[in-house]
Order: C-alpha cells, then sequence, then structure tokens
C-alpha cells in the first residue's frame, strides 16, 4: 500500500459559488479521498481569466502547508489544451499541482521551488471515470487531485513531459531605472487596492523614495500623487498612499476607500512611478 | 449506541454569503454532530427558488459520496409547509435528505433511488430545542441532518408518512417529435451557458442533427441558429454552439461569452429547438 | 505538553470571497494547528464594517460549540490599535476570541459570559513570524488563534491588560416608553428583513401589541403600518410584518419580498414604532 500525502486539498477556480459547481467539485475529492481536509483557497476568480488566477495562485502558495493544489481556470476545457499533474521539491508547501496547461500553475509551481515532474493527465478512465468534456474540474482534475493525495505516484497518472514546454503566460511588465519603474497592476483587490508587479526593492533600485518626497504616479485616469506609507492607517483621508503590501510588492492604497476607483486603474494596466526631483513641486 | 452514518453533511441554501446564515448553519451541524465533514454544496440558490435549488440538488447528487443532505430554500418557513427526512436506497450517494416539503428534495431523492421513508419532522423539544419559526435552517433541520449523521434512525425523527404525498414541483417542458424539441431552460449557469430539460437522447429521438447541420433555436429574443459542438473551445467566437454539458443535457453556449446574455434567455423560459430542412438556408 | 483546546475555530471577516484572503487565512490556521476543524461564519461583513462585523459575531456565538474565534474586520490595521486575544467564561462556547481591539469582539464576548482576560497580542517573532503590517488575519490573528487552539495558554501570547480599557462600539438607540419604541436597524439581512435593535419583550413593556392592532413604523421613507405576525408565511402578500426574528429581536419584514427596500430603510437607520390608539385608523 502506497503511503498518504500529507497535508490537506487546495482549490482555486472560477466557478463561483452561486452554482453548485465548486460544491461538486469539493464533494469529489471527498468521495475519492475520504477524510482529505478542503480549503478552498478561492472560487472567485474573475470567468476565464487565467492570468488572474496564476497570480492568486502565486500569492498563496507561501502560506500553504503540505498536500495537493487544483486549479480550474479553463476557457479551453475540452480543446487541445492538456491537463496537468507537476510534482515540485517544496519543503513545506504543496507537493503537487493539478489542473490545465495554459499558465495557471506555472507562476505558483516556479515559487514553491522547481518543478521536478510534469505529467499529461492521460484519460484513464479507470481512474478518472470521465463522463464528458466540459466539466474537468469534476472529471479530471478533483480525481487526479484525489489520487496524489491517497498516494498514488504521479507518473501512474498519465505521460510524463517536459516542463521547460509548459504553457506560459506574459510576464508582467517591470522596468526599473534611476527615478523611474515602469509596472503594470497585477491585483485589485476587494477593498481597492492596486498591488503592483513592481517590489519594494525595486522601488529601492530606482531610488524612487530616497528623498522621502512623494511619488508621480501616471496611469489610470491621469498623473497622481503618492505618499510612501508604512500601512493603510498611515495613509491620510484624501490621499493616495504607497505601501509595501502583504506579498511584498508596491500598492497604491486609500484609507478605507478604493485606490483604483480614484485613480481609474484595472488590473494588467499599465503605470509608472516616477521620483519628483529635489525641488519639484 | 447506534452506529455512525458513515460520509459527509451536504449543504446547500438560499442563504447567500453576505450574513452568517451558513456559518451558523454549519456551525449548529458540528454542535450537534462534533467531527462530521461538511460539504458545502453551493449558498447562492436564488432566494426563494426552490426550482432552481431543487435541479441544484439533482444535478449534484449523482456525484456526491455518503451521508446526509441538507437543502434549504424554504419561502414557506413558520407556516404549514411540513418539514421532511428522508431516507432513499442509494448504493453510494447520500443515504438521507432533510429539508422542507416543497419540492426541494424530491428529485434529488429520486435520482439517487427510491424513497423507502419520509418523515415528518415533529416538534421535538429535546432534540431540536427550538427556539423560534423563521430559522429551521438552524433549529430544525441542522439538528435532525445531525442526528441522522450520528446515527439515530430516522423513525425517531417523527411521523412517518407516505411518500407519495409530498410535495412536487411542475416538470419543466419536455416534447419530442420528429425534428423539433419542445423544451425549457433549466439553469444559466455562473459562466452564461443555458441549460435545457432536453438530453442527449431526445435530440437523436427528434434526429435533429443527423443532417450535420445547425439547428434552428426559438426563444428568448427570436430565431438563432446554433452549431452542434463537441466542448466549448470547438464553438467559433460569434457562434452559439449546442453541445451536450455534464450532465448530460443539452446546452447552448458560447466560446467565452455568456449565451444567456446573446440568446436573451432565462430560467424557465420556453425554448424550441427545430431541425433545418435539407435545403435549407 | 499542553492539551489541545476543544472544538472548532471559526472565522469572521470583510475580506469577501473573490480574491484568496480568505483562504490564505483558512490556510495559515491550518498550518499552524493541523486538523483543526474550521468554519467559516461568513467573509460577507461589508468592508471596514466595524458594527455590522460586531453584530453578526454576537448573534453567531451562542449557536457555535466550543472552538476558538477569529474576528477580523479592521480598518486600522496597521496602525495604533491594539490586536487582542480574549478568554471568556463560557460553558459550552467557544472560550477564545481574536481579532483587532476596536468594538468588534466584545459584544460577542459579553454575549458568551465574562471576559476572563484580555491579552495584546504583542510582536513575538518566533510564533507570529510577521511579515508586514498590512495583513494581520494572516500573519498574527492566525498564528495566534491556531496557538490557542493547540493549547497554548494565553497569557503567553502578549501581555495581560484590563478588559475594562477594550475599545467599544456605540451602543445602537433603544428607548421605550408606553405606546412607543425608539429603536435601530440592526441588520437588513439576505432576504431584506430589517432587523431592530428592540426586542419582544421591549414591545411587551410598550405595550404595542397588545390590542392586537397594527403598530406605525416611522422610519426610512416615512410612515408605515406593519402587522405582528408569527412567521413569514402569515405576512400577506402587500403586508409589512412585524416579527420575532431567530435572535429574539423585532424584525420588519415581507412576505418574499424585501421589506427594506419596501421601507427604504438600511442598516443603522432610526425607527419609532408606534401603538395606534383604540379607535386609530
Amino acid at each position: 500500500l502506497v503511503e498518504r500525502a500529507q497535508g490537506c486539498v487546495f482549490l482555486l477556480t472560477d466557478y463561483g459559488l452561486s452554482d453548485e459547481l465548486a460544491g461538486v467539485l469539493r464533494a469529489t475529492v471527498l468521495r475519492h479521498a475520504p477524510g482529505a481536509p478542503l480549503v478552498d483557497l478561492t472560487h472567485g476568480v474573475a470567468p476565464f481569466d487565467v492570468r488572474a488566477g496564476a497570480l492568486a495562485l502565486a500569492r498563496s502558495v507561501p502560506h500553504l502547508g503540505a498536500g495537493v493544489v487544483i486549479g480550474v481556470v479553463d476557457p479551453g476545457v475540452g480543446g487541445e489544451r492538456r491537463g496537468l499533474a507537476l510534482e515540485v521539491s517544496s519543503e513545506t508547501g504543496p507537493r503537487y499541482l493539478v489542473g490545465p496547461d495554459n499558465g495557471l500553475l506555472i507562476w505558483a509551481s516556479e515559487r514553491l521551488g522547481a518543478v521536478d515532474l510534469a505529467v499529461h493527465l492521460t484519460a484513464r478512465p479507470q481512474l478518472f471515470g470521465r463522463s464528458g468534456s466540459t466539466f474537468d474540474g469534476r472529471d479530471l482534475f478533483a480525481p487526479a487531485a484525489a489520487a496524489l493525495w491517497n498516494g498514488v505516484p504521479i507518473a501512474e497518472l498519465g505521460a510524463t513531459i517536459d516542463p521547460a514546454g509548459l504553457t506560459r503566460l506574459r510576464r508582467p511588465t517591470l522596468l526599473v531605472s534611476p527615478g523611474s519603474v515602469e509596472t503594470e497592476v497585477l491585483w485589485v483587490d476587494t477593498f481597492g487596492n492596486v498591488q503592483l508587479s513592481a517590489t519594494a526593492s525595486d522601488a529601492e533600485q530606482a531610488a524612487l523614495g530616497d528623498q522621502g518626497l512623494a511619488i508621480e504616479v501616471v496611469g489610470g485616469n491621469g498623473t497622481f500623487r503618492a505618499r510612501p506609507a508604512s500601512s493603510f492607517a498611515a495613509v491620510g483621508a484624501d490621499e493616495i498612499g504607497l505601501i509595501v503590501d502583504a506579498n511584498g510588492h508596491l500598492a497604491l492604497v486609500g484609507d478605507r476607500t478604493s485606490a483604483a476607483r480614484t485613480l481609474g486603474l484595472e488590473e494588467a494596466d499599465p503605470v509608472t512611478l516616477l521620483a519628483i526631483p529635489r525641488g519639484g513641486t
């Protein structure tokens, strides 16, 4: 008998919660892997938004314990895109990720460690019992994840493939030069905070903030001032703050207001951060 | 001591997730049945929409393992409608369903097997500890489901009643004739896919698609062409596809667009599918 | 070795479910407390609405079993507000509550019993491993709650403080006099039911309903009639009913319609209930 994988089964999809899709996914994992602790990361990824799902998964995985991740944001379901199971060399986090080969899993996998093995989930009726081609979350990915949690070796789930050939999404824009950072909105969160692709070290490298002055933000509705701040609470009522957020990224934020709405910024919008020279207004 | 029912407690309600209603339901089950694995099927049924809840539950149950289902979409709470517990002869799925006698549970029960026993949940303060008449999910159904999960025999929960007398909803329209299927929208899912009451075998029986031609769809905003397709990915950018969905039903779908919006269709709307005759445009 | 706290970890936040915030919170609890049963009370508190979160938590706690509550509605995160862990003398409910010192936890704590110990969660990197100041749910409250569930004595989590000094929110309006109750909207639920700060005993004390007559409701869009009713089902199609709801409060309700919309009432709005004198219209 194989040994059970430790840990949880983590779920991230664009199924929403208004239908039973996420519920059937949960139930299917438990039917194949009774006793597995399920953790919903989110089912609220915008429909078909693979990039948003990939970013949310990459933000999540450093905080997960051992286990198996199922990610399903899959506009190509039923088409030629492959179903994947990945094994990563993670010390403490999830060891397996399961989902479509469309870029959803790869950033999270790399954040966890190297991809040691990639498997193309080929049709194995005795394992997956597939009944169609439109609900691979239920029919392919949940049984595969359950099998991994149950201790089935990943190589038994399909054909080993070269990790170098996995589908990748465009890398977010990030160009750092003295006094300037060209960046991009990664994420607008529930509170309207605007996460950028740039990190604190990018800002430091560009010497954006070393005079303690405000920064100029070009993007969205126009040009704005933002004040470097240590937390939301340090941002004034009518200000836009620039903070280092909980993922280590720069973020444009308001105090109990949506910075995204104030600035007119959406996910994937370009943003340029500029140092304001000494003597500037 | 009685033996504990195996499996999970599955929850489906119209409580939404913006309040603590679903949370209190979950906590109440666990307070009465510590250790029961809870699975939220959905709490997103449209408020008071018993039909939508009954359909979602019927779609879900073939994919559930052993356990007890709680269904609460219950506009008649506090009135004369009865509270129910049903025992079904299911090989692998849930054995018990608990909820109001308004049609919510019966389709799911029949999909699982025959209803062997129906019990009217009569007030039993020592078991249910009822504190009012407006939140039967918390005060009646959760304790009853927990009792069943704990192994309490169903007949101890109330008075046995005749399953033939359970409340039923109107059966969805379905009329199959040569070259024509009169059907009805069962469900518009999160992605705007339009599930119909007709199945693949209905289409076959009507010989709708045997010429490999498009099908005429009459309903919603007018008359449309739909192309039989094997999956979402096989539907062109400006097309409406007719697929067999993950529940075995015909569904009108777009490729990453909402077919419901394109066609102007809502749940319970009538739809006629017509074969286009040879030589037709 | 310390003994593990029994029961569940209950979660209430304003994180919403569209992002992975709630998921990372769940995963972090499980990473620190493997095996803890998690129960989401809700993540749908309106952003930054501490009062709504405090009321939802106070409504929930009488129905919870043993365990630890995490509450996070925390506009002041990163500022000077303290992080708290409270120990309450509860016979059957949760023994610990963790969250910000902004009034979120205190009503729930007092509903559970006396606050025996209050601890200011001071930075303890070896326990909390904090990585920033914007996501205390993940970095401070989840590890603290996990530690309590694991059996760590509360006094080890920080400095003991005086419960009398905890931050409190304004008490909702409630003024009872003969024939009149000045009250306030506590909560508009998913179905549009309007929960008031007054209870059944307040109505009795004011002798509002002792003539079996309708009651006058002043508030929102103007002046309305409401009829005392025993349940939703007893309210007529075009009526507003006044019921005793599942929390023991008076509530203005419609039959499958939103009373809040009909009356134009929102949370925290003032409402006056007036007896209609004999012979009144």
